[in-house]
């Protein structure tokens, strides 16, 4: 089997990169380890940036979110029992942020492919990415008990901060850098309404939370729990009840509570490894880098990658700029590691961490207090969450 | 002998508080530990906010200043090779600072305090405040050979951080904050032309170095230097060696050196106590809060406690409005940990962390990276250096 390019991982940045490159007349194939099913049952991010909201109209994938998608112009940041509005659209000229759930996307996008009729194969096994460094590298994966090989001009690694790709690198080609975080996300998703018309962080003594949602009916809030908390400890009652202690009072009054539909505790870690290429292998999004949640980057980040490699690929196939191939890891770090600065801060600023000191936890609150005080701290906040401009390739 | 201010310390602080209360006819008596010449021999800061330079000419001590002064409408920020102006006037309206040492500010007051014929005790020994929750506060010193009792209606507490002031005050009654930086600051004083007309502070991986100057043929220039290095190790030629090394090539190449007029080691501290005050007793500038020197914020928040004290006693004894003097700690505080915001961001940002892992190296840099790029960014770190606006008295 041949194609252009093979793409490791049918999540969304596989997917969005798949379906760009279809439009674009260049021929790819995802191979993915799992099921669609699978995929579209992994709940996450659910905070478009406009950049990413415009790259998923360029691929013609946005009638859904469009009609159903909610535009937030703003979000409150709740601490020191008041809460602040940064109004993200007057601080940046008019941008704002889409809240549309990563799995509607991931199921727009495969539908998409599907009427595309172009081929992604689900359920491969032992995917292995082969001879990157040469002008023929190939993937070879097992799929309905036959070893298949799969050559290619490029491979694009989207699979995840667990996935194969950067698994294959050889290590001492990679510089990790990392931080974990001495606290998890315990999250619930319900069918109620949401407490707020617009999202609230909030920084409390009892540790951050967070009121977000997937759209006017399905709500989904966060709680800071610590590393060793297990989800089975926290009925629903126990949530809600949390939640509400660290909620301003009037938020917390007109909280609608219900049964959970989903409820897990993830972990909080910022990674990084440079470069983002080795060879024709690319790596894109969780694959390279992980942000920890809070400012809702991930996706995010890896929409960017997506638009990096596919504007470089255009150019390689349309105008044989291959030299560009080799700029597509700097240019997609200055943007991801900005992105990692931000999702460090929104984290440090708004989570209690267990060995901080006094002063360190007057630095926060003051930190806090200039950012949403001052016009220019203000700007700051909204120009990073709407989403830094995209590098130019060149 | 009886007063209405007595106030601790004829440091910068204790002069200029002295001076605003003798010309609104408030009468004051300064004690001071040590004499006029060892004061003037502290070689300190050298930058002053606009806040700082338009109190010194309420209190009618600019003639010097103003003639001498430099002012300063931008700095240079030297990291990864490169060297971004921070244009001061344009990103806050019109403001700047003024490069006039500590030094001379001091001369300028002790010489208006003499002018004016106001009392100092100077050399007065083992100074103590009395019954600073009463109506009749008092403090007990020792002057040639006599214990000297001075009654007073308040006590100013302009003694420094290792005054009386602050630990005559019950350790119960106050909350400490602190954390000290595992490195120190080594400084030399030349009578050099400064290498460039506007100061340059350096983030370089062999530490942080700084460009200053006290006028224009003398300079003040600093390395980040170990916690436990001694100064006797450092030759002036070892001294210029190293500077050069963390300047960037066209800065180190035009730097002019000469033999050392003062040389010194200092340690870097944040510390504030709260509340500012016990009774009828009031902590000012380093009495109560020690910043690090990065961002030159030591000077302009003592400056700032003056004025907030002065404006409220100008209140008590014309208005009869003594419910202001409870508020005088909170709104000291409301500034003060803004500033210790500034200078903790402005060290944590410039210097070589021993402990730093790459994570943290790389948050630095984007730090550096980002809010020098971005005009947001960049208000944010000018309208600090500038000086925060003085908080409102009522």
């Amino acid at each position: 089997m041949k194609t252009q390019v093979a793409i490791i991982g049918a999540g969304p940045s596989g997917l969005l990169l798949g379906q760009l490159l279809h439009r674009a007349g260049i021929d790819n194939v995802i191979v993915e380890r799992k099921d669609p099913d699978y995929i579209l049952s992994r709940i996450r991010a659910g905070v478009l940036e406009q950049g990413t909201v415009d790259l998923l109209r360029e691929a013609s994938v946005s009638a859904r979110m469009d009609a159903e998608g909610l535009v937030h112009d703003g979000f409150e940041l709740a601490f020191d029992g008041r809460s602040e509005r940064i109004d993200l659209s007057a601080l940046t000229g008019g941008k704002t942020v889409m809240v549309y759930g990563q799995t509607e996307v991931t199921r727009d996008l495969m539908q998409a492919r599907a009427a595309a009729g172009a081929l992604t194969v689900y359920e491969a096994d032992q995917v292995q990415p082969h001879d990157m460094n040469s002008d023929s590298p190939y993937l070879t994966f097992q799929h309905n008990g036959e070893t298949v090989r799969l050559d290619c001009d490029y491979i694009a690694g989207c699979d995840g901060f667990h996935g194969v790709s950067r698994q294959a690198i050889p290590a001492e080609a990679l510089s990790v850098f990392e931080r974990t975080y001495p606290f998890g996300w315990l999250g619930i998703l319900a069918d109620t309404p949401p407490v707020n018309h617009e999202l609230i962080y909030a920084n409390h003594e009892r540790g951050f939370a967070l009121c977000s949602m997937r759209s006017a009916t399905r709500t989904r809030y966060y709680l800071q729990v610590g590393a060793e908390e297990q989800v089975e400890d926290w009925s629903d009652q126990r949530f809600w009840d949390e939640l509400k202690r660290r909620l301003p009072a009037p938020v917390a009054e007109r909280l609608v509570t219900g049964p959970s539909i989903e409820k897990s505790i993830a972990p909080l870690r910022s990674f990084v490894v440079e470069p983002m290429q080795y060879g024709r292998l690319f790596l894109l999004g969780d694959a390279a880098h992980i942000v920890p949640p809070t400012g809702a980057k991930g996706l995010n980040l890896a929409a960017s990658d997506v638009s990096t490699l596919y504007r470089i690929l255009l150019k390689v196939y349309r105008e044989g700029r291959t030299d560009l191939l080799q700029k597509y890891s700097h240019i997609c770090l200055r943007r991801v590691w900005k992105a990692e600065r931000f999702s460090w801060w929104m984290t440090s600023m708004l989570h209690r961490f267990p060995d901080t000191d006094a002063f360190g936890q007057r630095m926060q609150q003051t930190e806090l207090d200039y950012f949403v005080g001052s016009p220019a701290g203000r700007q700051t906040i909204a120009e990073n969450y709407v989403g830094l401009p995209y590098e130019d390739i060149e």
